[in-house]
């Protein structure tokens, strides 16, 4: 394990500030709690020097003027499960465990509200507001631990966002402490709100390098009646692809998910799953609708027959919650089965233009045999969205050359499209991509902007591109 | 007629710059064209030293970089529709009339984007982009004339907020000439894409203060295959909003608009409405679903029911759009035949949390009865919007003193809700009560915004709130 303590060593005086101001007992010193949050998506472990749990916007606060005053780095984390390099502090410094600030302040079913603190996980939020038979739309793989301010702060996409939207649309207002310690409140609880400019999105997805979110105003949505997934086989990309035309273009149906593997991922899960996967399977659609009952028995047929027209070799249709789960069990035991397969796992994340997907996938495909390197390709394609894995079994195939065969083909993925992200890699990854997604008077804007907000540069220094 | 030329001078070699970068052609210089730019919703008539009507990016860059250079305002205007006291030039200086800047330069049937110039109108895009059975769901009363950059720089609400969001949910992109003459793009063509700062909202509902919006990228929805409406009168506010809450909350249904109007309205409108509206009526609601046949018919259905059992004095029911324009003509003509039966029309927008709804209305009712003056109140209630219109048909009523009885009245209004705005008083009407909606710390950092972007201050200056 290669670990980092970089100079910023928090001095003891420092230390005793921050008791008296929030109490030793949310704080960790010990190097072996201090490891644990050393760990991230990034090869490398960074230990910060102190990890503070703060349990309100008073103490975060508190926290950052001292921080600020002191010149110390701030890193925060929620559950730490994001693949853009920001839950780790590469200086030292502060991580700011969000954990203990995991409430739902208010939840107003009326007017289809929610604020919530930024440590609550999103699986709880969906079930506490599932009583009243409402639901969150934006949700991810990772919705059993991933945090609600981790989400904002990255913009994630989610799996419902061709029909809902996604992370940015359903934030309405933020409580946020900002670089210099200060308390704001952006946006409002209303639908159309207007005064000023409009900070709270600008907030949204600005990975912690402007300040703490600390209170989440969110828009809810009632629940659908009903849920059904169709799940389709395909022999190869095109009868697949020819098959998503027909569902999203011609019929103008409306799914809430559309979601691809290809032959890689299905090979990694054909020993793993229930059924019996035929060989001549090289992609699996996993289609869901939402709506009142009649509504979607009427797209379930409509779908069943335009898969079947486009040449699906079997499709499976889930009624229940039960059998949709098992459906979905594929997409989300996908990426531990590919990294079983592999010694170590590299990805990257694209968003095409879905009239792109075609050529995009194409183009993964001739990478993978050019670099001669196994890769994997699954992702939301209704909403263009691609994520691409390659499997290295052998660490000499990586190599330490900055360009090993695996960083240029997920360069050349980067390059498929301008953007580089679905919202996995807004940290530190892009710094190395700084001239590939923005041009530079948009770069020197933004670095202008952080400024701006932070002078000092003590918010996750090193994330999105400063 | 009250005209105002603030001593902004234009010298005669600025002209002369001005005419080698675009052309004279394209520059309005004579009295008797600029007095027709003087007009818009303030009482004061500010007549521009020069109104300029660029055709291209390169164009608006080339005035903007003289403008700067010579700290000249820049004041834009489309349609000229707006509420919010942006489309006129307090301080003499430039208008840019965006009027020829109205193509559609790129529409993407498979993606669901369409990339305009700001001067288009939204009425032609929706036609144009209805032949391909797509629609632009952000719409207003004024989309017959009102342009999407004036919607975009206004971050305007539209009439289907509650099921399809509102104007920023939709700008993907934008191409920006920044204050300095530069250009720029923000954002990018597609669903999920989170490289940098959200820029592209911040500048959405930036009413002209930060740059000119030269190319927006919109994302469009497939058409739904029936839309149908419900107009149902009521006896009172309680019923209507019992039955508002019954169609929106207990029975899960999600119609695409729900607007109401109240007994000012209904007197108003009486004598020249297609059908004979009884004496008892109080209230109006004007309900539209939208999705395929079957569910339409279903949710028709159930709202009839719903309003019956809510006590509905009376309910129509249109399947087709030449009976559906016949419901909402109440809607379209309502603004006019108010002003008809009042000299003088004064009205402010407001946006409440729709728990609130009926609250604020029985506090606009209580307003009218203890200034002793007219009130009418319509709006799309289903998003929580009320426009609130004081009607007058004397002078005197108002009389000349700052706090004359209806300034006092809509200042109450607008402090029902800390939101004094839904997208028709972004520009100098807000900046009368600059401490009403934003804390003293956001104001700050606006400010510094806008001098970060413009620091000469020379879009729309008096804008906002700067």
């Amino acid at each position: 394990m290669d670990q980092k303590c970089i100079n910023n060593i928090i001095q003891a005086n420092v230390v005793d500030e921050l008791c008296d101001a929030i109490g030793y007992e949310n704080i960790l010193d010990k190097i072996e709690e201090r490891v644990c949050y050393s760990f991230g998506d990034r090869k490398e472990k960074f230990i910060p020097e102190l990890v503070i749990t703060p349990h309100s916007t008073e103490q975060v606060s508190s926290i950052v003027i001292i921080a600020n005053k002191h010149n110390i780095s701030i890193c925060q984390r929620g559950a730490g499960d994001g693949l853009s390099g920001d839950v780790v502090s590469i200086n030292g410094g502060i991580v700011l465990d969000l954990k203990n600030m995991n409430r739902i302040v208010e939840l107003n079913a009326k007017d289809l509200t929610v604020t919530v603190e930024p440590g609550i996980v999103i699986k709880d939020l969906q079930e506490e507001v599932a009583k009243l038979r409402l639901f969150y739309p934006p949700g991810q793989a990772g919705t059993e631990f991933s945090t609600i301010g981790g989400n904002v702060a990255e913009s994630t996409g989610g799996m419902t966002g061709m029909k809902y939207g996604v992370t940015r649309d359903y934030v309405l207002a933020l409580e946020i402490v900002l670089p210099d310690g200060s308390v704001i409140n952006t946006g409002r609880k209303t639908l159309k709100s207007v005064a000023g400019y409009d900070l709270t999105r600008f907030f949204v997805g600005s990975a912690g390098t402007l300040g703490v979110l600390t209170k989440i105003t969110l828009k809810l949505l009632p629940m659908p009646e009903k849920i059904a997934t169709v799940k389709s086989f395909f022999k190869d990309i095109d009868s697949a692809l020819n098959a998503t035309d027909s569902i999203l273009i011609k019929s103008h149906l409306h799914p809430r998910s559309l979601f691809f593997a290809d032959k890689t991922c299905i090979d990694a899960v054909r020993d793993s799953a229930e059924e019996e996967i035929p060989e001549e399977v090289e992609v699996l659609l996993l289609i869901d609708v939402d709506g009142n009952e009649k509504n979607v028995a009427n797209d379930i047929s409509m779908i069943d027959a335009l898969c079947r027209e486009n040449g699906a070799l079997n499709i499976s249709i889930a009624n229940s919650d039960k059998d949709r789960n098992t459906l979905w069990d594929i997409r989300k035991y996908l990426s531990l089965l590919l990294f079983k397969t592999s010694a170590m796992k590299f990805s990257k994340d694209i968003c095409v233009p879905r009239s792109k997907v075609r050529v995009a996938l194409k183009k993964i495909n001739e990478l993978s045999k050019s670099y001669s390197l196994q890769v994997a390709a699954f992702g939301n394609i209704g909403e263009g969205h691609i994520n691409v894995n390659v499997i290295c079994n052998n660490v000499k195939e990586v190599g330490t050359s900055v360009n090993n065969p695996v960083s240029q083909l997920l360069q050349e993925v980067v390059s498929i499209r301008e953007t580089i992200t679905s919202g996995q890699d807004v940290g530190e990854m892009k710094s190395g991509f700084k001239g590939l997604a923005l041009a530079p008077h948009e770069i020197e804007i933004m670095t202008g902007l952080k400024k701006m907000f932070d002078p000092k540069g003590i918010m996750n220094p090193g994330n999105i591109f400063i």
